[in-house]
């Protein structure tokens, strides 16, 4: 606490990331990374762009590279905002969009950092229940409201919401902004990106870095209407106009050039996700049903702070939440098939043990 | 305008930066860039960073690269701050610390994204006016206040505050944060980084995108103690905690630790701009006495306008305001010795046309 602080700054929860610990040869299964990483064109690409030229400014717009993911998706370029990180770009579509006079509805159980961003831009809020089984029911989503949001796949649990609901809360909530957070859909999510050109109220975020490997460059972006779109603009060039840098713009732009590689790697993840909940399956755990490169399991006789502290000790980190309905629960990153036949084995092992 | 937009979006001017031109053979002096690049040393330790480590989140406390600034300077750990580009961190700096129930003062000419940052904060402010030689008047700044804020040397004049008039001030407003934005600094400026052990109250930024040569990795920071720095990390941490991506730290690091490039480079600048000014003064202008990597220079009979129209035409960009009290100059930024023999050869042939 300090007399030179503002107002707010006293009143914020940051915040706290998945840990990043320093430590060798440790299975990093805690905060949803890639492990095949990014395309070699992305390497390339990057290598290309490292030379003098850093001495200039960037292109503030990032012209070329909205460009491209418009091509990617079908849309306008006016459609297109890139941002440092899907975080930076929710940051700015909460000060820019989802800050009204009535209150701004999420899920109880979602990604942690939509209440920090509230509590900063001072935005009202009302979290909404999932159902028991951990699924989001739109029919709960009837409150008066300035805005919608939600992860899809949630996180941390992994369950997609259908196409089809979003459409009809979009439908039913026409004169409100509904944000869906698809951090993770290329997992096997139904993207609504589909829907952009029909829905005007309408706002997909997305990150380079689960699906593209690219958790170390920092790139995120929204897709909207242009007008929405416009509105992000004005908040992002009254705080910083050059987001990307210029290695950051030249890997991002390569990462949705090679078409192939994103979508082997992609399945690689899916193929071994299921492995790895049959596997959870067999040693006891109840597995959600996920889309996403991550499962949220609970073993169904054992603690699951006690399993985090055990996996930990032998070298594998995953995340576990102290909180509400998800203390039951591990969050497992997926890996290689070798990081998660390691874990299986591991786990196996601790489960063996008689109870102290 | 979108009934969508938060409120705010409807009232933000947003900051419109330094043209950024896809013109071939350009002289480019228009938005300070650094003619020299950065160190290869930055190159080198990209290049090294630049592999399938990508698909993991860099530290999202910058850790090696605050304690690399930190030693630097002779401060603590503590008392760095890193963010992409020192315009995020003053937008942090605004959010944290400036936004105060008494107004935030800076001079009436100075860096144009300050009435930018209050208007998207909603900080009141008052404008100080600069004396009539642009020079700081540290008396004038005797109103009531909730923070202070210059660039020192300032931006577009390039006058330097001397370092006693910063002592000064700093006692005299002991309640109020003082932040000195010295962007420009290593070009001839006094450095106020001394100052920070002793003011509990002073906040130094910089950027490395001016003196070390990389506009294109978007690195900035901020210096103070670190109980203010505490207030900007939980700001950070409630709006996007991994600011820096992977590349931007390795760059960043080297290019700290190669003092000799740096060293060099800053003063072959320097030496340049001395050369350029005499030359200008030699054209007939008046030159404002620059600390920084730039000059601000007004033609005796010639309007400022129209040599900056004349000078695009024949492929030599430099920056115009056509403000109050800014009008009759030109921004002109400092190049190579090349680039500034270009610069004034071509200005004495525009200034050698009959009138029309």
């Amino acid at each position: 606490m300090s007399r030179f602080w503002s107002d707010i700054v006293h009143q914020l929860t940051p915040y706290t990331p998945g840990e990043q610990p320093k430590i060798d040869n440790l299975v990093k299964l805690n905060t949803n990374e890639n492990p095949y990483g990014p395309s070699p064109k992305v390497i390339e690409a990057i290598a290309a762009a490292n030379h003098d030229g850093l001495r200039k400014y960037p292109d503030p717009n990032a012209g070329e590279l909205k460009q491209t993911i418009a091509n990617h998706f079908g849309l306008s370029v006016d459609s297109v905002f890139v941002g440092n990180s899907s975080d930076e770009v929710l940051a700015h579509v909460f000060r820019g969009l989802l800050k009204q006079d009535r209150p701004l509805l999420f899920p109880d159980i979602t990604y942690s950092f939509y209440p920090v961003y509230c509590a900063l831009f001072d935005i009202a809020y009302q979290q909404v229940a999932l159902r028991d089984d951990f699924s989001l029911n739109i029919d709960d989503y009837s409150a008066d409201n300035g805005g919608i949001i939600f992860a899809n796949p949630n996180a941390p649990t992994g369950i997609a919401v259908p196409l089809a609901d979003i459409k009809t809360l979009l439908e039913r909530h026409s004169s409100s902004v509904i944000v869906v957070d698809e951090a993770y859909v290329d997992f096997g999510g139904e993207s609504a990106v589909s829907l952009i050109v029909d829905y005007p109220n309408l706002v997909v975020t997305q990150t380079l870095s689960k699906s593209r490997g690219l958790a170390g460059l920092r790139v995120g972006f929204a897709l909207a209407n242009p007008e929405l779109i416009e509105g992000l603009e004005r908040i992002k060039n009254s705080f910083h106009p050059y987001t990307l840098d210029a290695l950051a713009l030249a890997g991002a732009q390569a990462a949705f050039l090679d078409v192939d590689y994103f979508e082997q790697s992609r399945q690689k993840v899916i193929d071994t996700r299921e492995r790895t909940t049959v596997g959870l399956q067999k040693l006891g755990f109840t597995v959600l049903p996920s889309s996403a490169n991550f499962v949220f399991a609970a073993h169904q006789t054992s603690d699951a702070g006690a399993l985090f502290m055990k996996l930990r000790e032998r070298g594998i980190v995953v995340r576990y939440f102290d909180k509400e309905r998800l203390s039951d629960f591990l969050r497992i990153s997926i890996g290689t098939d070798t990081e998660m036949q390691q874990l299986l084995s591991v786990l196996a092992d601790i489960l063996s043990e008689p109870a102290q």
